[in-house]
Order: structure tokens, then C-alpha cells, then sequence
């Protein structure tokens, strides 16, 4: 088997652990196709009735951003929505497979790109909500586009550029393991250790001290950490980032003061931020600046009341495989597995203890942030240290310079 | 400009005619994203408001054929019939890119074909209906895929087969000529004589005489014969289908007599159908035969009632660019350009004076056949003799030895 049929697998095993005569509905771009049309095979060959792929391609996207109108662009048709919710009720597999340009949008007007996020962000809260209670499984996964490649290897050609990242993206994703499967249960079983370390300690807060960093986050009363598998309402697990090396839980949406700096760049809507800090007073931005894409950072702030609070804080070691690659990916989902994080926007429901089955409403009560965004965004070094803090204030050292210290 | 640019800027100039402000809907493969994208750009800046492309990929379509249940594939979503209406409500310009391989769903279950092509015949006949009588307008156009190009000329490479197919596809479209718009002026100046010429002698039947043809088709008393550029219902020009070279009306349904031999290969479903012969009997099919996909025929013919007898008569020299390529497209596109065809299944509404306003229950009373399919077949050559025969019976030679005797 090829390297790419094996991702394949993996994607269809372990990411989505699709079942027999299950639906699966894969969002993706046409440079994704080599890995789409494996993943659909194999899908179909386990079982699944119905497997769905929503196309796209960049070129088209970017030609729709800079002709459209900001009314035509913000405009959500019905049926894209009801096509998303039948297979939600249906509880199919969500594969997303992100490959675009971290610049595809750049040169857009932000305000344009603004209206269309938050108009999809709202279009889409219901689903949004589902996927972050685990109602569906779903998994996000990489391809390398010409456009990302180029970003990450610069030197190299269009091709050279795309095998590198592909290899890249095999070894984060161990496929080139003997037993790719088994070593995803073996990563399984070592983040769930430190997860169940974690909620045994029962942290009040976490602190954080580093370089442009001095901030401290409260936890909610029923906090609970997460991290590699989750499950589903029917019970079966599935792998929601692919890769994963993070563990993580919700902050209190009104317990973080302090600053922050990022340490990684942020890809958001076809945009890099970078150089940026944000300022928290209880729980809130009240504050914030960037080197590049700050008018991208402010419309992202300002999406919605919600986006202005963290929704996630996530712990990932300094000495982890991706980071270890040395490689800046440009892209969320490689790069906040390098790299401690937090997220801007909604909290997951099943952060909290009995979560999954609250109600928006039932989860801000417990302390949950709300958003129609959710943003993650890189804050972890090698200089970063991390305090767990009981409710009497005592310090525990949980990250000492980027790495678990416990 | 390059030739892919002046094609593009043809079916947006003269196959589309975009208006300002107008949505533009494009149906194609990712085998055409080239000219896709292209299209696209010059739509926008023709001042296009939106453009929408539904993407498909003939390897995943492989895969839903080859692995739905027949139950599965047969299922139309309600939105995919919405996003249609609503494009047709806008009266958008829809162009359709054929690229796929003649022989794309080869091995299919052929009844799992038959209930899917029923199941969308019905679900878009609205959609049809409209099509059929210029409510909005409307593109056939085509662009190689790997799968076409190779059975167009299996001696090639696959990239070689590509070129040399585009290569044809440029000549047939005129983008070669040094101004292509103009040439398409002069060609629908030269179909509209012939129409005229047709219109005005106002035959009661056609008598067509070649081997393994003999048969007779009764025209309706209202009927009226069209070519090249139509007007859709807001007056504005466009061009159905580019290539194009014939000039056609509808049968009465019930007066077509005799029987037929296909001449060209017919490409249908993804299968292909050779070596048949129907015999017709006050307009129906009685008796079917084919050296090559009998049961995809009989399936065809099995599609509706409506599908048993005709629904077009359109007239093709010989003597034509596409013709004179002496090349085998295995694309009704171009193969109906290169010879004199008829179709199986519903009539335009415009081939009866008025009809263009008229229901499908009033078209049915002034002869025109209905139907959810409409299949064109080739059965020109230049062994072909094609009378007019006026009501008292008097014939006028028309078409002899396959080119135009008027």
C-alpha cells in the first residue's frame, strides 16, 4: 500500500471509524482530490451508504471573494444549510481536509471577508454546536495545495514543494510507522494519561509566564480535559484533529487577566496574523495589536460578542513530533500541535462534566464561552513555563520551558 | 490572448451572452477547471453578480455508481433541486461543460442507471420545461477529459490525446479564426437562411432514404424550424450549443413511420450504444435492436412513455466543419454537428409557433412529444437522401447524399 492509500486508511479508521451503512460527507478542495478519492474508496468499502464530497477549488474561491459584492458574498443559500443538516441528523462522518493557500484571501477587503464569516458563522451556529458537543464524529486532516507548500518551502518548486509538505504531513500523521494504526492507539493511550492526570489535580487556574506572556486563565468548577479520541452520541470514537498531540479543556469566559503573545503565525480566512498580543481584563480583549494583519485580527475580534472571550486552552510539549520537524506550516491545525494554544470563541460542551448533553444556554451558566467563531491560535516556546494553581492558591509547575512537567 | 481565452470569451460573449448584474450557473467536471476558471473570471468582469460552479469529478462519480445501492443512488436531495430553481427563477445563464468519458459509467448496473436517470428526469423537469422553451439561457459547450480524449484517439498519450482533442474542440469553435465572434455571426447568419428557406416551404412530412433507413416523419401543421443563436424570454440572444451546424424542429408525435439505423455511435448514461435499428410505428418505437448496449437502449426506451418516440429532427450537411474533421467524437455534442440526427424523448416548445409560452399540455395538443429524457442520435451520411413532402405529397429533394439539395 501506498503512503497515501495508508493516510487513507487511517483517515477512514481511526479519524472517522466509519460504520456500516453510515453516511460520510467530506468538505475539500480539487488539490485534495488524490487523497478524496482514496478516502471515498475505502469509506465505501466499509460500509458507508453514502459518501458525500463538497468540492471546492481556490482559484474559484478567490475569484468569487475579489468580484462579488459584499451583500452577494455575505449571502448563505438555504440549501448549502439544509444539505449540511441532513447529513448532521443522519449523524454522518464530517471529514474536512484543510490544503489552501494560509494567504489565499490576502488582498480581499477584511470588512467583505468579515460580513461573509460571520454570516456563515450564524448560518451555520446549529451545526457548529453539534460538532462541539460530538454529537457526529468528525476529523480534520491535511493536503498539501501548491499555494500552502509554496508558503512553507519557499525555495523549492510547485512540485518539490508539494512532495515535501506531503511527506511532512505522512510523518506527523505516522503513516510511515509499521503499524500506523497502532501507533495511533499508542498516541491514544499517552495523551489520555495526561489527561486523567490533569483531572485528577482539579486546577482552580492556570498561569502563564514567558517571553510576552504573563497571564492567568480560571478553569470552570466542572472542568474536564480532553485530548486524541473522542465519542460520539452513539458511542463511537472517532479522531477529531488529525494530527493531535494536544490536551485540552474550556477556560472560565470571564477568568482570564494577563497578556498573551503569539509565538506561531495565525492563518485565519486566507489572512496571516502575526506579532500580535492581546490584553485580557476578566475574561475579555480589551486590548490588542499586530505587526501584520491587525484590521484582519480586529474583524475577527469584533465577529460577534464571543469572539472577544477564549473558548479553549490547550497544552501541547515543546518536544512533540511536529514541532520537532522544526517546519512552520502556516496552517492551525499542524501548527497548534506544535505548540501550546488558545482559542478565541466557542467553548466545546464536553469541557464541562455532563456537557454534551447542555444546552447552549446550560453551558454559559457553567462558565462557556459562546461564539459562531472559533479561532486557535499559538502561544507556547521553549521559554514558556505553565502553573497549575489550586483553590488555595498553591502553584504546581505543569510546563517547565515548553515541556510536560509532570 | 491565448486560444483557451478566446473560447472562454466566447461562451461568455456569444454561447451566454452575460448581462450585467446577471448570475451565471456552470455545471462541469474538474477535468474542465482550465476553462472553468477562465469562464468564470470573464463572467465577472462582464459584470456578473455571482457565479456558481457545481464541480463534480468523474472518478468520485465512479465510485457513488459502482458502490450506492440502487435505492441510494436514485435519491435526488430536495436542495440540489433548489439551488437549480433558484438559478433558474434569477434566469441565470447555465452552461453545461461535457468533458466526462463516453464510456464513464461502463459496467453499472444498468437498471441501478435506468432508476437514477428516471428518479433526476423527474425531480428537474420543471427545470427541463424551462430549458426547452429559452426560458433563461443556456450553454452546451465542451472541454477534454483524460477518459474522452483517449477513446477519441487511443494510439496517443493521455496528455497527447488531450491536446489533440482541445486542438479539434478549438477548430470546431471557430477560436482559431481571426475573429472568432464575427465567424459566429456569419454561421448563424448561414443557419438562419436555411431555417428560413424550411420555414417558408412549410413541409407536411420529411421522407429520409439511405441504408438501413427508411421511415417518414410528419411535422406539426404550427411547426418551425430553428438553428444556431435563440432569444430567451427576456429578448436576449445566446447560443445552446457551441459547436453547433444544424437546423431542427419537432416530429408530430404520432406520425413518424419506418425504420432507422444509427450512423454514429451514441454515447448515453456513460455507456455507448452502436449498431442499432428502430422501427417506428405511428410514432412509437415497436422494435429495437443494437449490436452494442442493448439493455442500456431498452432502458432508454423504457425511461418513460415518452421516451418511445421522438422529440427532434434536426438537419446536419455532410459537408461540415466537424463532419470534415472525419473524426469520431463519441459526444453527441459534436457528433449530432457532423450529421443529421434525431432525438428520442421530449420536444422543445419552441419547434411550434407560440409555443414558447404554451404548457406542456398545449405543446402535447399541437403534436409535440413529452418526456423526462431527451437523447439525440446520429443517423446522417452521405449515402442519405432527405425529401420534403408537401400535403398533397409532392416531394422536394432536400438533403441529397447527406448535404443540402435547397
Amino acid at each position: 500500500m501506498s503512503k497515501l492509500e495508508r493516510y487513507a486508511s487511517l483517515l477512514v479508521e481511526v479519524g472517522l471509524n466509519v460504520q456500516e451503512g453510515q453516511r460520510v460527507y467530506i468538505s475539500a478542495s480539487v488539490d485534495a482530490l488524490p487523497l478524496v478519492r482514496l478516502v471515498t474508496e475505502k469509506a465505501y468499502r466499509k460500509g458507508a451508504k453514502d459518501v458525500k464530497v463538497n468540492l471546492k477549488d481556490d482559484h474559484l474561491t478567490q475569484l468569487h471573494a475579489h468580484h462579488k459584492s459584499t451583500e452577494e458574498y455575505a449571502k448563505v443559500p438555504q440549501w448549502t444549510i439544509d444539505e449540511r443538516m441532513f447529513y448532521s441528523d443522519e449523524k454522518a462522518a464530517f471529514l474536512s481536509i484543510t490544503s489552501s493557500s494560509p494567504e489565499l484571501l490576502k488582498g480581499v477587503d477584511p470588512d467583505k471577508l468579515k460580513s461573509m464569516q460571520v454570516a456563515y458563522g450564524n448560518a451555520f451556529k446549529e451545526y457548529s454546536n453539534r460538532i462541539q458537543s460530538d454529537h457526529h464524529s468528525w476529523c480534520v486532516a491535511g493536503y498539501p495545495s501548491a499555494g500552502w507548500a509554496k508558503l512553507v518551502f519557499p525555495e523549492k518548486t510547485e512540485d518539490e514543494a508539494v512532495d515535501a509538505l506531503l511527506d511532512l504531513i505522512f510523518y506527523t500523521m505516522r503513516v510511515d510507522r509499521e503499524d500506523p494504526v497502532e501507533a495511533w492507539q499508542e498516541l491514544d493511550a499517552t495523551l489520555h494519561e495526561k489527561v486523567d492526570i490533569l483531572n485528577e489535580n482539579h486546577f482552580h487556574a492556570l498561569r502563564y509566564s514567558g517571553p510576552g506572556t504573563d497571564f492567568t486563565i480560571e478553569l470552570p468548577e466542572k472542568h474536564l480535559w480532553a485530548g486524541a479520541s473522542s465519542e460520539n452520541s452513539d458511542g463511537m470514537r472517532f479522531m477529531a484533529n488529525m494530527p493531535t498531540e494536544e490536551v485540552f479543556t474550556a477556560p472560565k469566559k470571564t477568568g482570564v487577566n494577563g497578556y498573551v503573545s503569539n509565538t506561531l503565525p495565525l492563518s485565519y480566512g486566507g489572512n496571516i496574523i502575526d506579532g500580535f498580543k492581546l490584553t485580557f481584563k476578566d475574561g475579555k480583549v480589551v486590548e490588542y495589536e499586530a505587526e501584520q494583519g491587525e484590521d484582519v485580527l480586529k474583524n475577527l475580534l469584533e465577529t460577534d460578542e464571543g469572539a472577544k472571550y477564549l473558548g479553549e486552552v490547550a497544552l501541547v510539549p515543546d518536544d512533540s513530533p511536529i514541532s520537532n520537524t522544526g517546519t512552520l506550516f502556516f496552517n492551525t491545525l499542524f501548527d497548534e500541535n506544535a505548540s501550546c494554544h488558545i482559542a478565541l470563541g466557542s467553548a466545546y460542551g464536553f469541557s464541562i462534566d455532563g456537557g454534551k448533553d447542555m444546552s447552549r444556554e446550560e453551558l454559559a451558566e457553567e462558565g462557556l464561552n459562546d461564539s459562531i467563531t472559533h479561532v486557535d491560535f499559538m502561544i507556547g516556546s521553549a521559554e514558556l513555563d505553565i502553573y497549575g494553581i489550586d483553590p488555595e492558591g498553591n502553584e504546581t509547575l505543569i510546563f517547565k520551558q515548553g515541556n510536560w512537567a509532570i
